[in-house]
């Protein structure tokens, strides 16, 4: 998906939302958990009753690969389901991966050719050559980490070197010499508030990924207020709260219930 | 497998070769290829004609990961293999990972509980809280990326902060303060040479994974000259350079050939 079909979703369904796929078999409702293909049939439920109200699906790695080859075969089957199903949806790989480029090479296919989704999220620390692998494949994007949404973002990514430019911004610079507002995206925490004041100086128009609202505590207002672009430039996302509302039998309904608030909210957020 | 017992098994084996198994389907000989069984075939018998000469095997996930399930299956069977046969091999899942804290605790559980290697490599971009979830798992290691062996590693690994500390000293000196050095290694090329000296000053005793000798270019005695500790502290890895010797029906012959010649020298560079 390009840069422009993206934008054309989010204006014609007024909504910027991004829900996580974070599903862990220790969480979901009794019913299902027994079942052969429990998170498969969870993530279904979960994508029909969301999709009227987001954009983008981003399942996390992490918590398929705890499976082993049975979480593979639930990715698999769930990035299936919403190509065949809801095709105008963007789906995010959130897979944090980076490596040497023979390696990178071999990540790009197992998600651009293999799973065939349309963004991974990558680790900037090994440089360009972990990067550009990634950047060949049309209509396919990076999101690349600049400044995460969690405690220990403070670590690393704001040490400032000798002219005061903070780790996370020289990623951003010296990222975007590397491929177009068109191919790559940044991660940047909600939590991280009126930072993105920061960020928008050095990247005023490319896309990004922010998780840490709800569980997390970052706040929605707050990030459109500091992020947003005309093109909104904006793809919020939200996991836990979305889709753990409610683990009785009605937690489709629950994620549905609170996937439309949060649209809602966007609505009123985005430009007329 | 704790310190000490690594560090017996060089000196047992008079070896710290770490075998790379980087399998790639396009690569590997004609005469396995179509097999159905064709990555666990050839890792199998790259395994058996390498032990004698190695103490450890890095599979590094991106090779697996490209076939989707199929090569998950191929990656827990390779893993199993190696802890039934050969108990005293150290296995490292070659993954790069690191999320939030919530996420990388379902990476521990993918690679510590499920596949139940020794060590993950982690890349520390998102700080502490995306890495002690690995340290609660005994025996178990976390290899911290620090200075990697590619041309990107200049990008960012580099960066002098306001006191002259470049990016790597900052990940390394900040990360000894959450894990002991029986729990923690860091990875450093092997094309960095004089830089180990650099790392020996503030990292005086933990293990190094080395890569970056053979195909990559960097010098074993180099390495050893700079990176020896009285522990050996060190696990060179070689992939390419061991595994692609031969693309022929000798290929493990070749391997084993390439896996010695390596040991021996090894041998003479370790103290008598």
């Amino acid at each position: 998906m390009n840069y422009n079909q993206l934008v054309e979703n989010i204006k014609r369904k007024r909504s910027f939302l991004c829900v996580g796929l974070d599903t862990d078999i220790k969480k979901i409702p009794a019913h299902l958990a027994d079942k052969e293909d429990a998170i498969f049939l969870f993530n279904k439920a979960i994508i029909d009753a969301t999709a009227p109200y987001c954009v983008a699906y981003k399942p996390n790695l992490a918590f398929y690969e705890s499976l082993g080859v049975e979480g593979w075969i639930a990715l698999e089957k769930t990035v299936r389901y919403i190509k065949e199903n809801y095709p105008d949806q963007f789906i995010i790989a959130d897979a944090k991966r980076g490596d040497i480029g023979n390696t990178s090479k071999m990540y790009a296919r197992s998600f651009f050719e293999h799973l065939d989704v349309d963004a991974i999220t990558v680790a900037p620390y090994m440089g360009e050559d972990s990067v550009t692998p990634f950047l060949g494949y049309d209509g396919k994007w990076v999101i690349l980490l600049a400044l995460t949404s969690n405690k220990g973002s403070h670590d690393f990514q704001l040490i400032e070197d000798k002219d005061g430019k903070r780790l996370f911004e020289n990623v951003i610079l010296t990222a975007q010499k590397w491929a177009s507002t068109d191919q790559m995206m940044f991660v940047v925490g909600a939590t991280q508030g009126k930072l993105f004041e920061d960020i928008r100086a050095i990247a005023p128009k490319s896309f990004l990924l922010v998780p840490g609202v709800g569980a997390q505590g970052g706040s929605l207002e707050e990030v459109a207020k500091y992020g947003m672009t005309d093109d909104c430039g904006l793809l919020v996302n939200s996991s836990r709260g979305i889709i753990y509302a409610s683990q009785g039998e009605d937690f489709a309904e629950a994620a549905a219930a609170e996937a439309k608030k949060l649209a809602e909210q966007m609505s009123t957020l985005l430009p007329a």
